[in-house]
């Protein structure tokens, strides 16, 4: 009856679950159709989220069969390993998958093995899978069936530098990422060290060797600079904020390279994107700015001092780096107004 | 009368005076005698910081004249080029001078002007000011009379880093700081960048390029590697806390280093200090662990994947960066207990 | 050329300014046709606030009779004074105006001077503006050429008062008021004891005895019972977070009262109210729902012990204390959806 | 060997033993000989609280009889029910037991029960208990066995009030306390309510009617006031930051009330009293002006137009709420300076 896109969300209860359902309640072409969650199967939405008592909706059991006879598009807020075993069947039965986990982003399965421990559950999936960045890989989004939505780091840190490796203004060596996240980036885990007291007044790094969004993060950069490989180091933080964020990236300048050379790059590759800022030169990202928004913002500096490009990007973990970018995605593969349901 | 050391503190209006304060009144061995503010001369101490009720403090206007003939050490918590100003007629008074601002930690009066875009006020004082870190320099602190108490994001970097770079396990070349500091960092500053809704849920960079921290930084690892310059990367962000640092630093590891390495050598240079924490390898400093104390924190890793030695610190801004660092230099200058009123 | 109502902003440099712009800028019936600010005018709106960067507007003085030209309503977010001056001209050239300020809030222009200081600029408006509150003043609302935006403060406990008041099932004398309100409550001024880490870890009263909010609740609440006056007691605090307002309100019992009772009133009079949310007997009402929407929650429990009826109530100060609740009753106004740019 | 008063912690674990740990490792005359945790038992006090690295102590299993051996007090930051458990066994070997449970506060067993839910564990130790409240109990205090420390809420509320209803200066009828409490209230508990995402920007009541710390209330008002029974109004609110309480307290006046003769009664019960700090007419209590400290911010309102005395209080939760309280009680009763360790 309906002619909006009929979405069902796997795993709703957790913090990107949350901001799909805030963002598609209100999104003018789409129509949530089921959530699931095996813990809340059976409560009302408003018994996990207070905030959406308009709503309808209640939790169901992840009945991959039913739900795909009443949805156009899936999308997978589930822990990575779980995401692959629903994309199968969902794909089989013509359903259209956006998978928030890192199940599908990896086009190595080695590298999958290395950094997740186990076996991936369906490798021959990885080939078939579109990296879900709209501002690179828009055209093959555009036909997907199966989308591997770009993690919120790497995607913090894959718009700043893919167009300067491109154009070759940076050394694909050496770079450096030092990033800081919000504390929704742990998802809604009830654990000691996610307690408010222990958040508060805290900043600290983690993983800081070997973290699982680095091979993400080289495969991509790798890609962009047109290189087999890439090594870089990464290092998140977790600070005291909610919602976002904010990546500080060292690169090498390659000769020749000035600010307005960078500038002039970052016009040519989102000059037309609306959900890229890129600030004027001198000025830094702020989280501030993009909070509760799906754009990445993105600032830049040379230091002729060491030769080194520095550049901020800023996004909102929850928007741009889960749920804004799976509908962002979402839209264009049904062919809907790019920004629908995201401004 | 009394056998503490006297102690006058220009400038107490601020956070770092408010420290001052916090650590002086209970200090054993060391009794505040002056407190001075041009803006609150004549206000009893609590007019301003209600915390400190049962003190008899007031504030005063700043004679030197006057507080040199009942002090026996004076505090700075000045804005830099007024510093300078106190500190000579101070000396010449035979006052021991301790210095929080900028004004007297770097050796080269050109990289003064160039950071600081005045003339030096006191520039032959430059080659007689001692540098305000004791775990580097204490035995010249001994016998100083005018101390130039490091600056806060340059504690964070040079004690984690001056060890490794003396022993040659990492390249002085390429070093990248990226450090986060809480709000007080900004001084007591009334401005609306530093407001509450400003700050709250925002983490960004600032002064990416040319911080005034960067030469103090440059000069003393170049101290410590033994060579006559070196061009480093420090790009501070401001995060969305009161108090701390964190400093997140990425260098070059020599041939043959290792985990066990730099244990050994932060073993050897920081055993027996009672103010530095080191962290077995892999873990990360934490902000919260070291809040309201003098201690600066460090952990380290070692990437065998890009061969990078990352190092974590952190430290309370307002203490060991500020005010717990010049009490800690006092008591070496007049031959207390080093950690006398900072435990 | 355009359908949508013309809007004008004046004073929209503050913190209600950029809510009003971010809720108007995607109102699907309105645009945003002229943004004033003195201290700010010549600057383009991203320069204030980097979040629009999309937007072509840029700030300009407050010329009345030029903007009256080109816009249908005007929004005044001004300083209280400032606002009354303004609104004449506005409503001479047959502009409504929707005034967030206090001016035109209180009935009685005596009150205004105790409160205010000052003599009311235009007394005789008083009597022609419409208490902008829609779920009480819908039917007024719908013909008001002036309309005084309820406070943020009295939103949130004019709401869930007026209704039992009007009902007879709590006596109007002895209320008490408790409320707590982050710091975007206190406007984007740039004072000292709104700096971050003032407000940090910082949890107190102000405006114990006589709130300018005070008389704008007595009012209403008097209207509600029925009552010519009534006296209360109102508590604010000021809370460390940046938006929303929860109000802990303590009413007596008339006999017969229970939990069953006031879940009846309320649903009798808010059971059609999409921006009012009655939550189920003995929850309580939590800011985090309401944050960035405009609407307003409410929470009750009846204490048999002191015979006693405790409401909590929690809004968004900017959006349903401020912003919001102007463009709601613009919608009404202007006949659009009542909910158009607000859900 | 020692001299000093040797302490053993029962629970050490929670927010409550840090604190204990924080100032009992810095008291002058105390030596803490025993941490238990029976989770944490075998690992050394840096495990749970990287802060205390300096220190050698390890978490044992609570073994009474062996602990008894060792140790002159006790301090039990265990739950409720489990404190009673061993407060019996610690009496009868001659330790001083200073519980900061709720197990020993109430007098009447069976109101014990009516908000516990549970039979008291040891009903006939409820007559031997001090409350542990020192300025009300000092005398009581140098002589008891058994301490049952005061609540962190009932601190707040009790201290401003108990004067004011001795002297008749407030009626005993219809108090009303609206406090908010900072997350460490909830102890460090692991679960979803108290993450940080849950928490920040989030303010909100909790148990409006029958709160635990309500009869405790009630008795030490009763008391204060000589009356049998007292029934009031407590709520209690979750604020968005780490440590401290305050409370907003309204009252009848008596005739013949003013802000000067509550100044008087304040003066007089607290005029020579070190850990309580009565503001100045008009004023309110901060709880920054308290964070970390063991005192008591004391302000004060009268509100002519509703004959209504309004305090507000402001203390740590952790300190003069529980831990800094414990040790100020132990003082006491070790003939120790009373401000040993708390200043």
């Amino acid at each position: 009856m309906s002619d909006k896109v009929r979405v069902a969300i796997f795993g709703a209860s957790g913090y990107a679950g949350e901001e799909l359902l805030r963002l598609l309640l209100r999104h003018p072409n789409a129509e949530v159709v089921a959530i699931t969650s095996r813990k809340n199967a059976g409560e009302p939405v408003e018994a996990v989220f207070p905030r959406f008592t308009h709503s309808r909706l209640t939790f169901i059991e992840p009945d991959v069969e039913k739900i795909a006879r009443i949805c156009d598009a899936a999308i997978l807020a589930l822990p990575h390993g779980l995401a692959a075993e629903y994309a199968l069947p969902l794909l089989n039965a013509g359903i259209k998958v956006f998978d928030i986990s890192a199940d599908f982003r990896l086009k190595s399965e080695a590298r999958y093995k290395q950094y997740y421990k186990v076996d991936h559950p369906a490798p021959y999936l990885l080939r078939k899978a579109v990296y879900g960045l709209p501002e690179i890989y828009r055209t093959k989004l555009k036909k997907a069936n199966l989308v591997a939505c770009a993690g919120c780091y790497p995607t913090s840190a894959i718009l700043p530098t893919a167009p300067l490796l491109a154009a070759g203004v940076v050394k694909p060596k050496g770079i450096i990422i030092s990033s800081s996240s919000g504390v929704t980036g742990a998802g809604r885990k009830v654990d000691l060290p996610y307690l408010f007291p222990e958040c508060n007044e805290s900043y600290k790094a983690y993983g800081v060797v070997g973290h699982r969004h680095l091979p993400e993060i080289e495969q991509e950069m790798a890609l962009a600079a047109g290189m087999e490989d890439i090594a870089i180091n990464f290092v998140p933080h977790l600070a005291p904020m909610n919602r976002c964020i904010e990546s500080t990236i060292f690169m090498d300048a390659q000769p020749g390279c000035s600010t307005d050379v960078i500038a002039e790059v970052y016009k040519k590759a989102y000059g037309k994107e609306q959900f890229i800022r890129i600030l004027p030169a001198g000025r830094t990202a702020d989280t501030k700015y993009v909070f509760m928004t799906n754009i990445c913002e993105i600032g830049f500096n040379y230091d002729k001092h060491t030769r080194k490009v520095i550049v901020n990007s800023a996004i909102d973990n929850l928007t741009k780096g889960a749920a804004g970018q799976a509908i962002q995605c979402m839209n264009i593969r049904f062919g809907l107004e790019e920004s629908a349901g995201l401004l």
